[in-house]
This record gives structure tokens, C-alpha cells and sequence, in this order.
């Protein structure tokens, strides 16, 4: 476990440490074997040799060293976005604005993360790549056989949980950013969608898409969030009993597997003991989304929308698993669409109105601990357990997506568990009160 | 043509004059032939004895006459929209919105107006009732035999034109406020469509739909437009000189009748000779629309999405003419659909880009001067003949709809023509200007 980046920049500032020589750190990091595989691409030399000449101490990410998900564009790179169809495609011509927004505020874009193709799963695997193992940034390799780092940003995670970088710009249409977060034992946080632009980004779902990042503290979500949303955070510093917490019965804690369910429960019992209050409520609405997507998801419709044409010219070079779930979008008609966006905004005006009393609810991130690579890689022999993993992953972290919400996943298990995610979530708007009741229970944790 | 809301007000609070004598004279000139159909039903005589026993003089419209398209739930009634196959539905439990804002402010909801149904058309015709003929407000009935009243708001135009009223509740999702207010020489002022909440009203297209309405004035609209989005508009007193005015020469001119071209000549004349600074510019992009939506219109796929249920019940009641442009919805995909959607996002950022730098856009509102009853009444014999109409009275002011823009229609033609629209138009949110503009120029025709 390295310093995270408000220290490091705290030392940076102080003189103490030069960024180039943090560079250096980051980079003999990115070489080490808990980071294989988390690059699809890399840049440090470039970076660490720009440090010595650009001022960026003063800047509120200091030359440090941040990941890209390529999904995003860089300028005079192309953005495969995982995948094999658009290695062919023209390099971009500007960075994405949240590209733009990491560089003004000091970011060193050191390399390119790997990721789930198109970033259509949560599990984590490429068949196109080699699949980053999932890392614990508190406590080191994970025990046993290799596990999945989580998806769809895979690398993303494994870039700043082996400390090879301190934030990570990635996605999240269904979970893409907390789950992975959860399998690595880092902090990630999904804003409110409309708070940071998508453009210049390979779209999954028009509708859910959000751009955001990792981090190794809650402390540094604020910093990076700030950056991307172009915005202020508004800090508080009410304990932990001023908040009015709540836990959802119903669907979140579903089929939990032990060590999730026993980090989870030993969380909750360590807020209350510090003052916590924590209700509990029930939230049958999460059980209309099944039904709500039968005829198709946004996902699906909005993915084929964007893929149709390459579909047209490179369907074979898809992984089989996406391809089969943008596909199914072409089967949903206008109408399908339109009345599940309809029913989506009455399902969140619903929801909304349940949860308005409350400042943040509380849930595990994901349902399990992250699988065996064994069980899950790509090949159609474990397809069904691909496909029954990916559902469970997604379940939790994809209501706040339909939601329109808000959402922060931070670790919570102990040294000797399998990593686990607490998410602190709301609705549209709520952020800060979700990152500052985030933040105290880091604090709590960590005096743990 | 009888005086105007703001000026009815002014008598009623300095004790000239009672709502209750003007409810008087709205429910004498109601029952005159100039109003003949415009109400599908009416109760002026209960708000007349509501009146004497309601004190409404200092509200913002002083207990005068308003009616309310059958298109908008009134508790207790049953709204069908102009229709056949709504007729057994439940009546509605609640008002909406927009009447429940006119009831606070004063007003006084004297009865349903005819409209086309399902507001799908732009001629102001239904097979399901006789149709009110196009009357001038400011120069009487006429000449020679009935034209069609324009629509979809067509009863609402008439109500106001004939004196009964002093405000029409109206919705606009490609013109169906502008286009009456046009063919009736009245005041139609379709607002930026998300500053009035368009809930409680039968739905033609949820993206496109606005709630907005009819005044015998442009201050008059003003007043309502306060009242209906529950805002203060910015008044200037600014002269036409300081504003920025552009007259876009590319679709908006073309085809245009002989009248409607010579009064918006005349009026560009004289708004010059008072010092108006107008600029022509080209907007090629207007000439994209058609192609956009060659694979359906937002109104056929969200129009279908409401009415599939219905039309399984009651396809042989709909008028044949709305009914197969509703079920031009059924064969679009969703990607269609999401194309449509991103394509007219992308075509409204380049529109803004155009008209940035104007403060508004003048147009006429329609490019024909109201056609003859007789040669578009209902019946296949004229379909081709009112599919072309309905094509052309739709062209000008369904590009402010797409736009996402706003958009004042009002009088400029001149005694001894046929009524001619001129339409004071820009993008969203630029509500203010326009009505600003729009009063100038009022002000200056009134002086012809």
C-alpha cells in the first residue's frame, strides 16, 4: 500500500519528493508483476522526462502519474476501446474533455488501461488480452489462483491498486467503475452522469454512460472528481451520527457470498458503534428492473446504435460475449425503447421519493468476491458461467445507474479477506453528501 | 376586435367594469357565429355565478374567460383529445398543471376547445366534429367562403379571435399554436418546451411537446407565459435598434403565397424605416430536417408508444388521417429512434452555433394564408390535397420545435388581407428576448 495522492502531493509540495521522482516509483510499479497486464499501453519515460521541465507541483494532481481506460481519446492515439474492430480506425485528433481536464490540473497521462471490449461486462475479461489479476491495494496479491480484476475498467484498477498510478479515468454504465474498484480494494467513485462529459469516449449506453475514476482514498475521489466535474465539492465535517443512513432490504443484500456478507454486517456494526444511525428500508422497486428490461436494455439498444456499421465490417473480430449483447438491440423497436425510458423516469421518480429522507444508503458494492479467472475466461465452455457471474457482479452497482445517481465503492474488508466494496449511494445530485459520509467511514476504517 | 387582457384588467381593478359583466360579454360573443364550433363544451354561465361570489380583480387574469384544449385534464371531465376512442375513458381525477397555475391566477376556464385529434395536423380539421372556420381578430370574419382555422389548436384559436376569450391553454409540438394563431391574426407564443410542465395533457411527441397558449396581444402573452411557467419574464425597454435581428433566407422563404410574402416584405420595410437592424443569413441546416427523419418522425414513434394500447381497441374510430401517420411508428427501430435523437442533438448545437450572435429570427409563421375549408375537409378525395397543405402550414414553425427553440407568431398583415403571421423565433431559452422583440414590433404595427 502506497501514500495516496493528497500525501504524496503533500510531499511534492513540500519539497520533500520531486514528481519525477514519484515517476519513478510509478514506474518500476507499472513493471512489477502485480501490475501485468494492466497497460495496453505506456508512457512513463515520456512523462517523467516532461516533469523536468513543467512546472506542475502547484497543480492539484502535481505531475502524478493517472491511467487512461482506452476508451477515452487521446490525441494521436487511437481509442480501440479493447477491442480488435477499430484497431484500424484514424488516431483522434484531441483529447476528450476529461482527458483535457486531468492535464490542465496536472495529471501525468502515463499509459492506457486494459478493458472489458467495448465495455460491455463487469467481470473483467478481454479475449483479446491477457486478464490482469485483481490486486489488493491495502494487502498485497491475493491468495491462491488468479482472480478476476472486475470490469469492464479492468486495468484501470489494477493500475492504481499495484500503485503503479494514483488515479484512474474509466466508466461506469452498470458498475464499471465501482466493481472493479470492490475486486482491488480501492476507492471508486460514479458521479452523477450529467456532472462530467462522455464525449470523446467510445459510447456503451448514451443514457447511463458516465466518465470517472479510482483512486486509493475517498479523499482523492474528491480531488479527482473535482477535476472532471469542473466543480467544488462542498466538504462537511459532521460526524458520522449527523447523517441519516439507511441500508436497503431488499434485492442488495440478495445471495451475498460470506466474506461479503461478514464484511458488510462488521461494517455496519462498527458505524453504529461510532453513532451511526442506520435505518433499515425496504426498496421492492429494485425488483421491477428484471421485468422493466425484458423487451431490452438501454445498454443493448444504444450499444447498437453506435456499432451497427462496425458490426457491419468486423462482426467476426468481436468478443462473442459482447457482440451477443449489442446484437440484441437489434431486435427492439422504437416503441420497446421509448416506454422504458418512460418507465425508467417513473421507476426514479419512485425510488427517488423512498430514499429522499435519507442522506446515503448503504450496501455492498457486489454480491461476491471476485471469481477464479479459471472459472470465467473467455472460451464458450464457460460461457454460462461467464453470463450467471456477470449478472451477479452487475446486480447492486447497476440500480444506481438506473437510478441517475450517485455512487462511491470503498473497501471494507479486513487483512486476510478476499476484497470486498462498501457502496455509499444516492440520487441524481447527491454527491457530496455521498463523498462525505464516504469519507468518514474511511476514517472510521482505517482506524480499524 | 375587443380589448386585451392586460386592458380588460386594468377596467376591472379601477372598478370600471366586473368579471362578472365581462364574463357577460365573453359568453354573448361565444354564442355568436364567429365562435360556432370552437367549443366542444362550455360552462360560462357557472364561472359567471362562481364570480360574483370569487374576488379575482387583483390575480393576473381577473377572473377573465380562458379556455383550455381538450388535449389538458380538467378533474372531473374526461379529456379525449379531439377523439372518439377516449370518450369511454375514466375523467380525469386531478387538473393539470397548466390549468391548476391559470385557476390560481385568476382565470376562468370556461370551456374545451375542438382540436385536431390527438393534435396530430397542422389544418385545424376533425371527422368527429364540425370544424370553426378561420375569423380575424382584428378585422372580423372572412371574406368569401370558410378556410380551415389551422391546428392542431384549432378551437382555442377561434375562442380567443372571436372575443370569447382572453387566453386559450394550447399545446405546440410542431406549430399547433402558432399555426391558429396565424390563420386566426391572434398572439401564439410557443415557450422554450421545459419551461412548462407538460403533464395531465394526452401526449403527441414527449420530446417535442410543449404547453403554452394564445393571447389577443404580445403583452398579453407575456402575462401568460408568467402565469403558465410560473416565472418572471425579463422586461427591456430597450428600442428595436438595439436588438439583433436576422431573417434566415434559406426554407423559410420558400413557396411562400403571394400575401404572406408582400406583408412580411411590408414589415421588414417598416421595421427597418424605425431603425431595426436586420441582417439576412443563411441556414442550410434547416434543409436537413427532411432526411433526418426519412426513417420517422419523434412524433409517429412516440405518439405509437401512447397510443399502441388504444389503437388495439379503438383503430376504427381514429380519423384515417391521424391514425396512419401514428402507425408510421409501429416500423421504427429503436436505433432509428436513437439516431433521430442524436442526430437532432447534434443538428441543434450547429443551429446555436448559427444563431448565436442575433437576439432573434424573424420568419413568417406560415408560408400559405389559410386554405379553403372545402378543398381539405375530411374525406379520402382530399387527402392528397390536405397531406400537401398540412406539409407546408407545418414547414416554418416545426423547425423551432426541433430546434428545441421558442417562438412568437403575431399579426402582420394588414385590413383587406388574409391573416398572415410573422414569427420571432431563436433557441432554447431565449424566451425573453423574444417576447421583448415581439412587443416592440407589436407596438410598431399597431401605429400602421
Amino acid at each position: 500500500m502506497q501514500a495516496d495522492l493528497i500525501a504524496t502531493r503533500a510531499l511534492v509540495q513540500a519539497g520533500a519528493l520531486t514528481a519525477a521522482q514519484a515517476m519513478d516509483e510509478s514506474m518500476r510499479l507499472a513493471q512489477a508483476p502485480a501490475a501485468a497486464h494492466a497497460f495496453v499501453s505506456e508512457r512513463f519515460n515520456a512523462e517523467r522526462e516532461r516533469l523536468h521541465h513543467t512546472e506542475t507541483a502547484h497543480l492539484p494532481l502535481a505531475g502524478l502519474a493517472v491511467s487512461v481506460k482506452d476508451l477515452f481519446d487521446v490525441a494521436g492515439q487511437v481509442t480501440t476501446a479493447g477491442s480488435l474492430a477499430l484497431q484500424d480506425a484514424p488516431a483522434a485528433t484531441s483529447d476528450a474533455p476529461t482527458v483535457t481536464r486531468l492535464r490542465a490540473a496536472g495529471g501525468s497521462i502515463v499509459g492506457r488501461t486494459h478493458m472489458v471490449e467495448f465495455a460491455f461486462s463487469g467481470i473483467g475479461t478481454n479475449p483479446h488480452f491477457p486478464t490482469p489479476a485483481a490486486f489488493d491495494y491495502r494487502f498485497g496479491p491475493l491468495p491462491g489462483a488468479a482472480r478476476v480484476p472486475g470490469g469492464s475498467s479492468s486495468g484501470a484498477a489494477v493500475s492504481v491498486a499495484s500503485g503503479a498510478c494514483y488515479a484512474a479515468l474509466g466508466s461506469d454504465t452498470g458498475g464499471s467503475i465501482r466493481i472493479p474498484a470492490a475486486f482491488n480494494g480501492i476507492v471508486g467513485f460514479k458521479s452523477t452522469a450529467r456532472l462530467v462529459p462522455t464525449t470523446g469516449a467510445v459510447p456503451l449506453s448514451t443514457t447511463l454512460d458516465t466518465a470517472c475514476a479510482m483512486t486509493r482514498s475517498v479523499r482523492d475521489a474528491i480531488v479527482v472528481h473535482e477535476v472532471l466535474a469542473a466543480r467544488r465539492v462542498t466538504r462537511s465535517s459532521a460526524p458520522l451520527s449527523a447523517w441519516r443512513l439507511a441500508v436497503p432490504t431488499h434485492t442488495f443484500l440478495d445471495a451475498l457470498d460470506g466474506t461479503v456478507s461478514t464484511a458488510f454486517q462488521r461494517t455496519l456494526d462498527l458505524l453504529r458503534q461510532a453513532g451511526a444511525q442506520i435505518e433499515s428500508i425496504d426498496l421492492p422497486e429494485t425488483g421491477e428492473l428484471g421485468p422493466m428490461q425484458a423487451q431490452g436494455s438501454l445498454a443493448a439498444a444504444e450499444s447498437y446504435a453506435w456499432h451497427r456499421p462496425v458490426l457491419a465490417q468486423h462482426a467476426e473480430q468481436y468478443d462473442p460475449r459482447v457482440r451477443s449483447r449489442i446484437e440484441r438491440g437489434a431486435a427492439m423497436s422504437a416503441v420497446d425503447y421509448i416506454h422504458l425510458q418512460h418507465a425508467r423516469q417513473a421507476w426514479i421518480a419512485r425510488m427517488e421519493a423512498r430514499v429522499a429522507g435519507f442522506d446515503a444508503l448503504l450496501s455492498p458494492t457486489v454480491a461476491i468476491v471476485p471469481p477464479l479467472l479459471s472459472d470465467v475466461a473467455p472460451g464458450e465452455a464457460r460461457d454460462a458461467a461467464f453470463f450467471q457471474a456477470n449478472a451477479l457482479v452487475l446486480r447492486n452497482t447497476s440500480v444506481v445507474n438506473m437510478l441517475d445517481g450517485c455512487a462511491l465503492s470503498l473497501p471494507c474488508h479486513v487483512r486476510g479477506e478476499l476484497p470486498v466494496g462498501l457502496m455509499v449511494w444516492h440520487a441524481a445530485g447527491r454527491d457530496d453528501a455521498v463523498l462525505n459520509v464516504g469519507q468518514r467511514i474511511e476514517e472510521l476504517l482505517q482506524k480499524q
